[in-house]
């Protein structure tokens, strides 16, 4: 077995999801993610862990959902098992990314209605999801596997401790701050950020983060002005997107062009009010990722990257009780800030052309 | 898709398993067994039945339980997944029928005795094991690919409604007799059968039947006295057995002889007193099952074959509150009699050279 997949087994039983002897544990299995599966079920083995390995393929949900007449019940057997386990680990791994590309909206919304309390139980374990880097995903992100494979593990196999410390003083700086200005070429945005807490988000759920890979640290502004450019490309909702550039006044969109993809950000922006506004910041600290695979788990991490979304907040970023921008859509758009950038709070310059004030621009990267 | 996957889902979902709208079930997925669970998922999908799918590997098994230090805990997760679900369907498919062969006889010991609950709560379901005819599965029976698939189709997809009377007209004739004598070449044995029950299995939970393939008649037999010769090959705990000759004095074995495995045999002979004894008289009435595979899921239902059990007794065919024959084993050992052959219920002949009393040599079969 390739040591790296290993390694990821390590980081993720280990640092992402602290299991403990006696932990029961389920683990999720893709149909391409067996290869990690099995040194995923040989750490649990050493920790002293209870396993139970579910599957979950694309092509049988497909046939599910679509011979289904829609008229879901609740499984009472899955909440059982969420509500009795104390770890989720999901390998994301399949085999077509488009394997329920056919099933209709409308079903996926009413079977997921169906299965809110099981999504609950959940969420209420130490769930972290990952991804085994699949043919599937390499196709996907337009690159041989074996580059793939590469790419993955630099954005996995991280020091994360390392990482979490520099991320901690990001987000001090963001939890002390009142206001973020972001600058760079297209882009001079600024936005609120008073009262609100920033997530160290640092691939364990000991930081609150349910990723692996993560590193980026985000919180939720408000009162927004200004003009923005997304240059990351990206996929939404199938659609290509490129060189989005939004106006902010007073919180709230009131200009969208795009040099493809502009409709598709449209219909987003008019799902509800609050997708007008936006509901995360987001830093992205992964100097793993050095680019875009169309792939979100990775995408938003990028190193010298920020992203916004436009729509629903983070509760973690809010003061408890107390609920931010809410809407049915939360889509993140990247900009890079490599260069001709800086982000400022309370005017300090905390980034400037990707590189932090406790970094240098050639050490300590 | 081959239409016979979607046949072989059908007939496992409505036939076997007698699923209903809002059933909770749970559909355990070999990693070779993709194609199946597919076919299976749009039945339970049409059905309006629950789905919940986990990952069966002899890889991931293996690794768990070799990095496990053996003090293994019950795992409260699957037992309450299998206490809230109504139906568990197994499709075994792996990649290599030895993936567990390296995993110490204690660790798996251990490992079983830690999970009695979780069997308990699944055998509570209307369970039903099956396979889908791998590559692994026809190298272990010495056929390619596509002829173990046909032998395989023709094994499951019977008109199991048709076979099922006929074997209810077998069952009829143990369940009023009260001794079975069984004469072939090298084999003169007679059991007494008074005051048990023989078990129609014919692959439906409706008949107390949990395997599909099925198509035997069994009930448990005592006061054995005589010799029997079994000529089907077998491998039991990995050893190749050939020919194996029993002689039976007052219930209990004592001659012992074999072409080849005799020290097997020898082995399981002397775990317990009970292992001396029989626990099962079994007929093969499945036609579709024509040679023997290496599988004892198909070869103990084959047509024209008989075959007895050391050991343990099922439940099913005594008394209620009655207990037969105890052991810590239950080995299947085999007989042809296609020829030569006759098997006498009270001094009927009841089945002669593999023809029924209720069938001509010709027609019928």
């Amino acid at each position: 077995m390739d040591e790296r997949v290993r390694e990821h087994a390590e980081v993720l039983v280990d640092w992402s999801a602290r299991v403990e002897p006696g932990d029961d544990v389920v683990l999720s299995v893709g149909p391409d993610a067996h290869e990690l599966a099995v040194a995923v079920a040989e750490c649990l083995g050493e920790r002293g862990a209870n396993l139970l390995a579910t599957y979950s393929s694309g092509e049988v949900t497909r046939a599910y959902l679509r011979a289904h007449d829609g008229d879901f019940a609740e499984p009472d057997h899955e909440r059982a098992l969420y509500e009795a386990a104390d770890v989720v680990l999901s390998l994301g791994g399949g085999r077509n990314a488009s394997a329920t590309a056919d099933v209709p909206g409308e079903t996926r919304q009413a079977y997921a209605t169906a299965r809110a309390d099981v999504r609950e139980a959940r969420f209420d374990t130490r769930w972290v999801s990952t991804l085994h880097p699949t043919r599937s995903l390499a196709q996907q992100a337009n690159m041989a596997t074996e580059e793939y494979r590469e790419f993955a593990y630099d954005a996995i196999l991280r020091d994360w401790e390392s990482l979490a410390e520099k991320m901690a003083r990001v987000k001090d700086r963001l939890d002390e701050g009142n206001e973020v200005r972001l600058v760079s070429p297209g882009t001079d945005l600024t936005m609120s950020i008073d009262g609100r807490t920033a997530v160290n988000s640092a691939a364990s759920v000991a930081y609150d983060s349910h990723n692996l890979p993560s590193g980026e640290v985000f919180t939720a502004p408000y009162a927004t002005e200004g003009e923005v450019t997304f240059d990351v490309p990206m996929t939404i909702r199938g659609e290509p997107i490129r060189d989005v550039r939004l106006e902010f006044e007073s919180g709230e969109v009131v200009t969208i062009e795009a040099d493809q993809g502009e409709g598709v950000i449209r219909e987003i922006v008019e799902t509800d009010d609050g997708a007008r506004r936006l509901g995360e910041l987001g830093i992205g600290m992964n100097r793993g990722i050095d680019r875009y695979t169309n792939t979100i788990l990775f995408d938003e991490k990028m190193g010298d990257t920020v992203h916004l979304a436009l729509g629903r907040a983070y509760d973690a970023c809010l003061p408890e009780d107390e609920s931010g921008n809410e809407s049915a859509v939360h889509v993140d758009l990247i900009t890079d800030v490599s260069e001709q950038s800086r982000l400022e709070v309370d005017g300090e310059v905390i980034q400037r052309d990707g590189t932090f004030w406790f970094e240098s621009a050639e050490d300590d990267r």
